[in-house]
Order: structure tokens, then C-alpha cells, then sequence
């Protein structure tokens, strides 16, 4: 299994100009490994949800409104005790690491220069704690949990998740096993360094372990009550992670749940599931504002933020094109990266007349048939 | 007609791992000659209908679900008097000789090493009853019959596959001539050896044959009173396959078949047909529990087998996937392909939120526009 | 604008091999001069009706039924005093001198020698009517008429074609000029040779003349007197070409035609008009069997003729395959093709479970969302 | 910034063969620098808006018409006090000179020499007003105002257009930024030459300077009072461009405007936005008659003018071809493409049934599912 000798992720820390998230991802996989960038940017199966993901966008367009007093639209928003200048946070991502040398503590470098939106901590991070709060420099941060089978060991994660300053606990619910990621089963991919923060729960630091493996240490029978678990032990929010339906919408509320979030994993776990953006709309009438909703899985542009927040997503996490960005410039490209989605979005808002991120959620979509 | 010389079917017996069935057809066409390749891969026409039974699958997408308890997902079920472990058998298929020199005593045998399953044993079988049987060892099977213009015949085939031991006989209604296959009448196609099994009613083995060929010779008429016939000589269960509409699988119900098979022949019959899964529901409403529903057609991908079955199938048979893994790796290759059927159906349970074969029955599945 | 010094048309006569009339139009790419294929196979503006009477065919399935009973389908059929031993008939083509040097009497004989057919002869032929009475041998045949501006060259043409034998007139009123054939201006195409019928009313013979320039000099306003005209004059039933629409077809039977014949013309006129089969249905309704409802345009398998019978046409007009075949093979080429076209709607009638052209008729359709 | 040394415009002046717009493009390209045609002819973001504006025009079907007793249609209309001879007039662009050397005047001549149009003069105009003049040669023309955030400037803009002979102003309301032209950020795309008109706002003349540039020191902040400023002030009808919902529709109307310009700026703007064409039916059923509305956005054949005629509009402004024709043959190109249009439109009038431009608006479109 122990293939990979050597990982050469990149090490450049510069600023980037990002023409579109598309071209990033076309140039990260010309200076990450392959084996590396086809698990980063890969999906299941045949990828039909990776790609769906990306075209259900499309069957909904944006209404350019006129004479609409906009100017310099403001795309600040708040959720819990954070206040952020942009509706768009960082999704929890495993192993920043295959992007680039410096892993998370980059990516969050990058969050903290840009500043006014919120990391989100992957338990499958390869960086420890205390490396990433050296990027992070006091930002606010959220912690995403992979259950262990063991119930002593999830405490002592979420202990330190805590203790580490962690406002918020997402509960990842869709990956209870791992998706049929065709593109690593050919390369025979492992990951090819190990995971501090989990790695107490395996056999095996992680480097040198495929997603499979790794999966199948951790919990796989996810139940309501862990919900519940996680909410009382920490006492912080906790977010379900994986929602595509109304009914585990409601159902992640009745366990406890103080937000859901409303993803398909990027496409990479049960392929043939709808675009997420589809599911986006029911659930967010079913959840009818009694939490807050994160909406994440092929946001690439501004437009897509504002599609989102317009079908009832309050927060929108952006994922692959930061790691694009730590691929190809450091915490310098991820910090370009997050600029581009503010210039973006703030086009969009401006042409769509809208002033508001409350204005962006009573726009009306246009039915693209 | 008779230019095929020799026909160097592979003969290879090996473990293949399966990253999907689709890259199994690109290997297999490298490895089987080309006229046996098409004969097997081709439907008819412009292969329209052969395209949409692989296009319809994508008209529903399948709900990831959260919270939902599920571990180690159990595919068992039964039908009539047969507990499976899991819910797909073996269609019946031409000619599997053109696949590999173990012939269909091959794809007994890897069935047979699978276990849990049934083999269907096609009317046109290159080896005999008795070749099959050693690689069956005891397994289940059932008989596919092409009828013969004469009564006494039809007679003496359902003696000997019952004699053999078939717990079922399957009823091709759909074929009572060949549909329209461009590939062979461009490669001018005749099979390679004889069919030991219908040569008691051609004129010829089988040999040097084409399929239109056999097909005018069998017989046309299939009437209502078939199905009552084959019912009452046998004594055993008997599907009518290759039912597309709900009249016919009422009708074939009231003539007394034990069973509908959903079925439009892989694409090979007619051309222009909707998707073999396009038609499920409708049948599978209409039927409404009367007699057990077996789905062919298309079926690539354990999400396949999930959609069949939440749309209304009980029992899902898959046909060339199997052969392709014949081509490359006999009996091995045959186990191979059953084994990636059942860790990709449990993956699509797991992430589906399924418990059981029932929760697949039941679970909703998510309209594509 | 006489830049064509020779257009050297096929010669070669043989019966060819149909595997699809797709491939006969490749292949009668290869042996006809580039100017006479793209006025042929070509349409107007962007191609997008004539690629639309192609994929329309495919929002409509044909469903195989089984148990029918069905055996040696019978494809006989009759309109008017005609008894035809199938469905399908010639549709009139202007040249068919472009695609074989025995121009019209190349197709006639080769449709004589199928037989039980009918003929079409275009006023634009570029054989003389005793030339293509020859060739088709006291088999029947319908005039299509391109009007004069001067009515006593009408009563003249009708005069003659009445004293060739033809049992109905078929008024073109869909081309009262040229569709806008961009493959035509950019080859500057002109006509290699005269046209005898109409060449009395043009100044010119029709040779080194543009389809432009003789549609200019053809009747422009088509009135519903006309059709009142030609009938009452000939003595004939008269079809009105061109029909698109229920308005139109009910405004021809009011004006006197005994048919309607629903065309685009081949996708040759109007271009961004529907694909002429989507017109069909509602038209059948509104006609109501009033009259006899001839289709064309895009007809290329069996499959079209039994899709074009179940959504209300009584008979269908085939047109440029038999030209590739005639190009391939002069008359023996088009017999060929006629007999490919009996083959395929016999099969496609039997997988159907369909016996009788009456019991096509009756067919359901699959409605391919 | 200043990147670009010497912009080469095309100098050539000669009537072109206008096979298609589509053609024109295509041949354009190859004789305007690369930064200046991807300017012309790029749209924002992924450009799906631009082709949009293309493919929205499928949707809907002409219905060929026969038996309607037309002859040579009739193309003529009129707005406010100017009868025109075709439907189809000159939609705002700026700098022309991008395309031809004599820039707007050029643009300016060719109308001139076609007659019985009208011009809309952009205000980023890279002609001068006198300059235009002589082209123009005493023909009609509107103004197109971007506005400057200094009140006096307006009205000097003003004073000048309605000196110069502006029958009209066009409040370009869906400007207020520039959209996300990828193609510019890459080409690192900047204006070669200056824009006399808007100059006095600027700080610069416009030279050397980017799109982005010039709109953020023009007004953002676009209202309703801005329309009843324009409309009070200079005495003339006022078309609010760039509405796309029949909200805007009204609000344009309540705050003065006497026509609705519906255009997304041929998808220029904010992509994601529907296909112009999509909006108009909904537009102009709110409109239902108080104001003439003028479409734009995708115009590149006679079928589109058709269909938009048909859809509501009143007056149909053609862009980006005009300008290719001005780019392959100066004013004498102009002429060829506005002729083109012409004589498409007949013929597609001819061959729909309809004689004048009040039929044409009578007709009913296809709905192409």
C-alpha cells in the first residue's frame, strides 16, 4: 500500500489573479501531484453529482434589475456570535496538505489576512491544532467532527476542539463509509502524511492509509442522538453536515441540531444524487428559518453565492478553489482567492439590485426550462 | 456466410479488479474478437434505445440520507423459493462462448464460487446442460427458452431443463426475430459454434448461423397461450420477458406467468424503445404485488440496482457487465464482476440511508429535470 | 453565374447494401459532385429544422409489445383508387439528374420494378415525362405542381401531366420562394441542366439558373383559389403541400384539396420551423379523417414510417434516401432502398406487436420526456 | 496599463457577401486585433448569458404558413415620428473604432446609405458628434447617455445630443459597473483611443484606459429620478435599457420613460442571466401596449427579428453584426449587413404567411419542448 515515496506538494506563496475559479483548478493540477489533485478535485462513481453540482446552477438565472438606488453593495452578514464581512466561509476540508506544504496553518493564514469569515477545522486535518491557530491568529473557527466508535475518544476530540476555540461543532453525517472515488482507486491513492487529530482513533498515524481505511476506523452508524451527544458534551451549536432532504432537515433539528448544512460532500460520496444547489430550495422551506442553513458543494462564483443566499442558504462554505488557490500561491493565493468571491459577489449584487445580503435573500431566480 | 475460420475466444482465468463495469467493456473489446465484441456489446439500430438504457438511469438520482442508523447494510432477499444474498442474479445471455473458451460453464462457475445467486441458462447456450452443470455445483438456476415452431420440441427442451433442474423457465417474448443489428450485419456476424441446446430444432447447429437466421427459425407467434402451455407442461413458475408496458404484464399475468420481466433485451430488439428503467414504474404500479418483478437492461452500477428496486423491482438481473468480466478473467473474472455488484449496492444502502433490501424498496427516489 | 462547365452525375448501376440510409447519404457524399450533395442533403440557414426533423423522431418511443400474436407483418395499405403493398411512397424532388444520369427515369424504373408503390414526380424534373414513363412502366404516379404566374402555362401543365397518367395533383405551397440555402450561396449552385416541364414558363431552361432565380419566376401568392383551381380544372384530387399547421390543413380542405400532405419541405424553406413530425399529431386531430394525411420530411427508418402512421398519417413520402440510392446504384439502388424501408417497418411492426397498418395506426407512443 | 502601443483597425471598405452573421464573426475575427474582437464579441463570466442569448431563440418555432396570399412583405413600421422601412434599427455600441478606422462615422455612413433606419449614438462613442454627422447625413438617430455622477455634466451631454438632432434618449441602466469579461482581464484589454463624448467626466480621455475604469467613474447609482431628470430636461422620449423583468417594465414607465429597451447588454453584463429573448413575452404582457418596446440582445438572423416581433416588441436593435460588417467592409459592409437582415426577414415573413409587420406580430410561435 505504501506507494508513495515522496509528496512534492507545492511550496510558492504568492498572490494569484483569479480570472475564474475553473482556471484555478486548471492550473493547480499542473503543479500538484497527480495523485494528490485527482482527490482533491474528484468525485464518485462517474461523477455525475461532482458535474451535476456544477450545472444545476444553471437551471436557475440571476434577473439584472435596474433603477435599484444600488450602490457599493454590502455583503455583510452575521450567524451566532460572529459577525463577517461576507456571507462565505471555509468549508471544512480534509488534508490541506496535498495543496501545499504549509497544510491548514496556509489556509489559515490566508482566512486571517482576509479576515471576517471563519475557518472550518477538518478532524482529517494533517496540521495539528497549534499549527493552524498560528495561521488563524484569533479568527473565529469551527470544528468539523469525524465520529471515532469509541465515545471516549470523540470527548477528548471535541475537548480540544474546544479548548482550541472551536464556536461550532459540524457533525459530518454523509460519509459514514467512503464514496466509490474511482479516480484514487486507480491511482492507488494513500494519503502521504498522517492526520494529528485523528490518529488517536486509528491504527496508523494516517500517512500511508487510503480514505477506505480510514473511514472504516471511524463511526459509521450515525444516529440522531449523536447529535445530541455532541451538543451536550460541548455545549457549542452543532451542525449536520450532509443534509439533502427535508426530512433529515427536520430530523437534524428534533436531535438538537442548531444548523443545518445542506451538502452532497462536493460530489464525492453517493454519486447520482442531485446537485446540491437542486435540494437547496425544499429544504430551506421545510427548515423555515427556525436554524440557520450552510449551503456548500460547487460554489465557484459569485453568481453562486447569490443563487444560494436567494434559495435560502444563510452562509455558503466555498471548498476546492481555496485549496486551488493554497496550490498555487500559499496562504497569499488563498487570501486572493476569498478576494475574488467578495469582488464577485459584490458585481453581482450591484447588477441583480441588490444592496443587501437581506435583498440578495428576497430576490427572486429566474426558471432557466 | 461461413468466413469466420477460427474464433480465438480469450481463455484466461484471473482476479480483475473492477473500478467500474464501464472500463470492464473498454478492456473487454481489446481482449474478445471484434465480431463477438459487437455482436455482444451492439444493440440495435442507431443503438438509441441501447444508449438510453444507460441515459434513463439519470432521470432519478438517489437521496443521500443522514442520521439514519444504518451499518453494514444487508442485501439478502428471496424469490419463490430461493433466499439470495443478494437481490441481482444472472441474466440470460447468448452465447457466452463468444466471451471466453470456458463458455457459459465459465460463468456458472464463477457464479457458483459467488454463491447466493441464480444463474439464468439461456436457450441459445454454446455448452450443454451438462458442461454448465459442473460450474453451477448445485446452484440455482433457471431456463430461458426461445420456442421452437414444433410443439414436440418445446417439449422435449422444457424435459431436459427441468430435468436439469430449473426452478423457473423464462418466456423470451420480445424476440420473435432479430431486431435491427447494424454492427453485425456490418461485420457479417455468424456465431462460431453451435447452440447443443435449440440445434434439435434448426436446420444447422448453430455454427456459421446468424442470429436472424436462428430467429427465423424458432418461433414467431408467441401467444397468451404459451405462457399457459409452458406453465402447465412444467409445472414450474414461468416469466414472460421482455414486457415494457403495463398491459402487457397484465396480460401476461392473466395468461399465467408467475412473473413479469421487465426487459426491452439490452437495447437489441427495437430500436427507439424508451429506457428499459423508463418503464418500471408504470409496470410495477400496475402489477401491484400480484407476481414478482425481474428488471434487466442497463444495469451498470450498484445505483442502478438501487433505482430498479426503489421503482419496483424485486429482483434485478445484469447481464453483459458479467460477460465482459468472462472475457477477462473466466470464472475469476465473473466472481470478480458479482463481488463489485455487491460492495457498490451496499455503499449506495450505506449512503442511502438502507438498511435493508425493503428500505431500498421504499425509498424515495429524487426526480431529475 | 454559368461557372458549372460539366457535372459529371454518377452512372454505375447495383443493388447496394442499406445497413442505414445515414450511411448512404456518407457514402452518396463521396460519389456525387459537392455541388449537387449539399443541394440535396442540405437545408436552410443554420440546419436547425433539417436536424430537427431528425431528433424529433426521438421524442416519441415506440414500445415493444409482446404476446401479440404476430407474425409476418402485413404492411399493404390503399389511398384513393391506389391498393399499395406498403405505406411509403416517392416524395417529389426536384434534379434528380444531380444524383444519376438517368435523372427521374432512374428512380422511376427502380421504383417499377419494387412496384406497388407510387411515384411523385416534381414539375422541377429534369427528365421528361416520357422519359420517366419508361422507367416506370405503367406504375402510378401524383404530379407536384410549382405554379406559373400565367394561368394558361398551368392548364397546360395540369393538361400534360393529367395526359402522363397522374391520379392527383400536389399543389408545393410551402415555396413560393427559396428557403435561404447558405450550402447553395456558398457553393453558388446552379442547376447543370434544364427542366422540361417548367422550363415553358421561365426565361431560360432552368440549366445555369439558380433556385432563386426559378422559384422568382414561379407563382408567388398562393391563394386558396388555386387549390379550387386545380381541382376544378383537373378533375384530380389535389394535395396541399406544406402543412404545418391544423389552420392550414383544415384552410386547404375548405379551398378543395382531397389531402393534406404535411411537409417542411425536406427542412429545405423555413428555417427555425418545428421538426415537421412535432407537427403531426395535432394536425391528424383537426383533420379528423376527413381527408388523407400524407407526411414527409425526415423519414430514414422504419421506425419513422410506424411512428409517423401512429400519430395520424396515412401514408409517408420517403424522399432523399431514395436519391442516395439512385445516386449509388441508379434504379437498382433505389430498389434496394425501397426494400430496405419494407424490411425494417415489417420488423419493427412485429417487435411492436402490430400485424396490420390499421393496427399500427392505433399504436401508443412513449412520450420520451 | 498602457500595454498597447498602435491598435491596427481594419481600413478596407467594400460590400460584403453576407452568408451569415455567424460567417461575419468568424471572418471578422481574423482581421480585428485580438484585444479589440474579443471586446466586441465576449460576454461575461462563462459567457453563458451570451450564448444564451443565441440558443434562447430555439425555444421557440416559426410555424411555416401556406395558402396566405403573400407576396413581397411588406417590412415597413414606424416609431414616435419616424416611419421606417425596416423593423430593425441600430443599437448603441461603443467605440466602433475598435472594429474600422472611420470609427462611428463609418457605422454612421453605412445606415445612411441603407436609408429608413436609425442610428443610436453611444456615448462612448470613440467619433465625435460632427463627425458622426457626416456620415449620418441628416438620417435619424437617438442618443445613448451613460451618466456621469456630476449633474452638470448630464446636462452638457444632453444639450449636446439633442443639439446634434437626437430625437430620443437611452438611459443605459444596466451598466452601473462592468460584468466580469474574463476575456478583457485576460487580453489585459484597455481602449486605444479616447471617447470624445464622455471625456469632459473622466479624469483621461478614455485612451489607454479599461472598461472597468470608465464605469466606476460613471454613476452607479441609477434611479427612477434619473429617468424623469433625462425625460423633463431635454424635451425627448426616453427608453430605460436593459430591463429584463416586467417589474422594471412598470417601474420605468411610473418614473417616465417612454419605451422599454429589453436588452442584457448581449451578455455583457451579469452572466447567469436568462436569454434576452426569454424575458420579452413576459415583459410586454405587463407592458400590454402603454409604450413601445425595443428588444435587443442575440439578434443575428431574420427568424430572431421574426420571433421577437411576434414576442411583443415593437423595434428589434441589431449590435455586433453591424459592427463585424463595418469591420470587413467599412460603411459599404455596414450597408451588405443591414441589407442582409432585410432581405432574411422577407423571406422569412414570406414563408410564415405574413405580409406586414402587424401580421408578423400576430403570428404564433412554435413552443419547442
Amino acid at each position: 500500500m505504501s506507494e508513495q515515496v515522496k509528496y512534492d506538494a507545492p511550496t510558492v506563496e504568492q498572490e494569484i489573479e483569479v480570472i475564474s475559479t475553473y482556471h484555478l483548478e486548471e492550473a493547480a493540477s499542473h503543479v500538484v501531484p497527480k495523485g494528490g489533485f485527482d482527490y482533491m478535485a474528484g468525485g464518485s462513481g462517474k461523477e455525475f453529482t461532482l458535474k451535476r453540482n456544477d450545472s444545476a446552477w444553471d437551471k436557475k438565472g440571476i434577473l439584472p434589475r435596474v433603477l435599484a438606488n444600488v450602490e457599493n453593495p454590502d455583503t455583510s452578514t452575521s450567524i451566532f456570535e460572529h459577525d463577517l464581512k461576507v456571507p462565505f466561509i471555509m468549508a471544512p476540508i480534509a488534508a490541506h496538505g496535498l495543496a501545499h506544504a504549509t497544510k491548514e496553518a496556509g489556509t489559515a493564514r490566508g482566512i486571517s489576512e482576509f479576515g471576517g469569515t471563519i475557518m472550518s477545522i477538518s478532524a482529517y486535518s494533517g496540521a495539528t491544532f497549534e499549527e493552524i491557530d498560528k495561521g488563524l491568529n484569533g479568527n473565529p473557527r469551527w470544528f468539523q467532527i469525524y465520529m471515532s466508535k469509541d465515545e471516549e475518544m470523540n470527548k477528548n476530540i471535541l475537548d480540544e476542539a474546544k479548548q482550541d476555540g472551536a464556536t461550532a461543532i459540524i457533525l459530518t453525517a454523509d460519509a459514514t463509509l467512503s464514496g466509490n472515488r474511482e479516480r484514487d482507486i486507480t491511482n492507488k491513492f494513500v494519503y502521504p502524511f498522517g492526520m494529528p487529530i485523528v490518529s488517536r482513533y486509528l491504527t496508523g498515524s494516517g500517512e500511508n492509509m487510503s480514505l477506505n481505511n480510514i473511514y472504516a476506523q471511524s463511526k459509521q452508524k450515525i444516529e440522531p442522538s449523536d447529535v445530541k451527544f455532541i451538543a451536550e458534551y460541548s455545549g457549542l451549536p452543532v451542525f449536520v453536515k450532509g443534509i439533502q432532504t427535508p426530512e433529515d432537515a427536520l430530523l437534524a433539528i428534533g436531535a438538537g441540531a442548531s444548523g443545518v448544512w445542506v451538502s452532497n460532500h462536493g460530489g464525492r460520496q453517493l454519486d447520482n444524487a442531485p446537485g446540491s444547489f437542486e435540494t437547496l430550495e425544499a429544504i430551506s422551506k421545510a427548515v423555515a428559518g427556525q436554524v440557520p442553513i450552510v449551503f456548500d458543494s460547487g460554489v465557484r462564483r459569485g453568481e453562486h453565492i447569490f443563487k444560494a443566499l436567494a434559495s435560502g442558504a444563510d452562509i455558503i462554505a466555498v471548498g476546492r478553489p481555496v485549496l486551488f488557490g493554497l496550490a498555487l500561491g500559499g496562504y497569499k493565493g488563498v487570501k486572493s482567492v476569498l478576494e475574488y468571491f467578495e469582488t464577485d459577489l459584490k458585481r453581482v449584487m450591484q447588477l441583480a439590485g441588490t444592496q443587501t445580503i437581506e435583498d440578495v435573500k428576497n430576490a427572486q431566480l429566474f426558471d432557466m426550462k
